[in-house]
């Protein structure tokens, strides 16, 4: 298992790792199988989207915002009832297959880690099983 | 393969089966590698989210039926569109990184068996893939 | 690894891809372990859910729609943010547990190709790590 340490920069950040998580599964010498991403945290979460336009990642946190209300009446004391269910929304675990040791991801994809409740210091853990 | 059962007690109801899915971890006799819960249920779901308030996973449960509404001028004829859409919004299987045989979860985190249609007894099945 | 490739026929359309899954998971010989569908694009997810009413998915469809609007002030130029926040709502991959060489699904459920901006020619990725 490797552990990805990041900073995100806004309570609601997407952050692509992407290039991080090859650089995991490179070092945990899978070459055949499939690699997990899992986030250990309850006010984020990982999804998968696209990389090509920061727009995109943008308006994915706007609707998330709109959809899940900061604000709403909600009994957690601790105020972060939202970043909960989107946490919950976007997964705790992203799945992508490796073959031949690369990761194999469509042209437009990349792996983003999701903060909703930031700015943190955030961790990620990276595991293989094999094929 | 084991196989859980559980007994959910409202038409909206987060069951923490952190416990039991544990101890099928250590039966099924994983050391190193992925643990999969699924849940053979389409108005039911899987999630990983904060055991430490139970308003945490109450609020969610509020948020979810916001977003959902159980009437809505649906179609099916059952009346539980609502359940299947939240069903598949958290997911139908959560995956936990094994290691040295135990379930690597951060330290709020608990698995939620997720009733959208209840009360009613459930499964949800558990299977392990080797790192 | 084994492609899928399916047509989709409308902006919003889920397409029932478990038989072609059932026939990928015995060509790549799993008897014991987890086979992941993957979808290598950022505008359709793939989920479980009933296959018994075709009005569930029909009635899905409908209900991300009105959570999600296909209009909604966006940044993105390409005018479908939609699609990839509904892309990410369902995500990217799926988890079928394989036992004695089958598909361990509950007797309601089935695999869903989810377009969210078709209609398209597309493809999904089939993979199995071994328990």
């Amino acid at each position: 298992m490797k552990t990805l340490t990041l900073q995100t920069n806004g309570r609601t950040h997407f952050v692509d790792i992407t290039a991080q998580v090859a650089a995991a599964a490179q070092e945990l010498g899978i070459d055949q199988g499939i690699l997990t991403i899992f986030v250990p945290h309850t006010t984020a979460g990982v999804t998968i989207n696209e990389n090509a336009d920061p727009d995109v990642t943008a308006d994915m946190e706007l609707v998330l915002d709109r959809m899940v209300p900061w604000s709403g009446g909600y009994a957690h004391g601790e105020g972060n009832t939202a970043a909960h269910v989107k946490a919950s929304m976007m997964g705790s675990s992203a799945h992508v297959i490796v073959a031949d040791g690369k990761l194999q991801l469509g042209i437009w994809q990349a792996i983003y880690f999701c903060e909703f409740d930031g700015p943190r210091t955030r961790t990620a853990w990276i595991s293989a099983t094999c094929g």
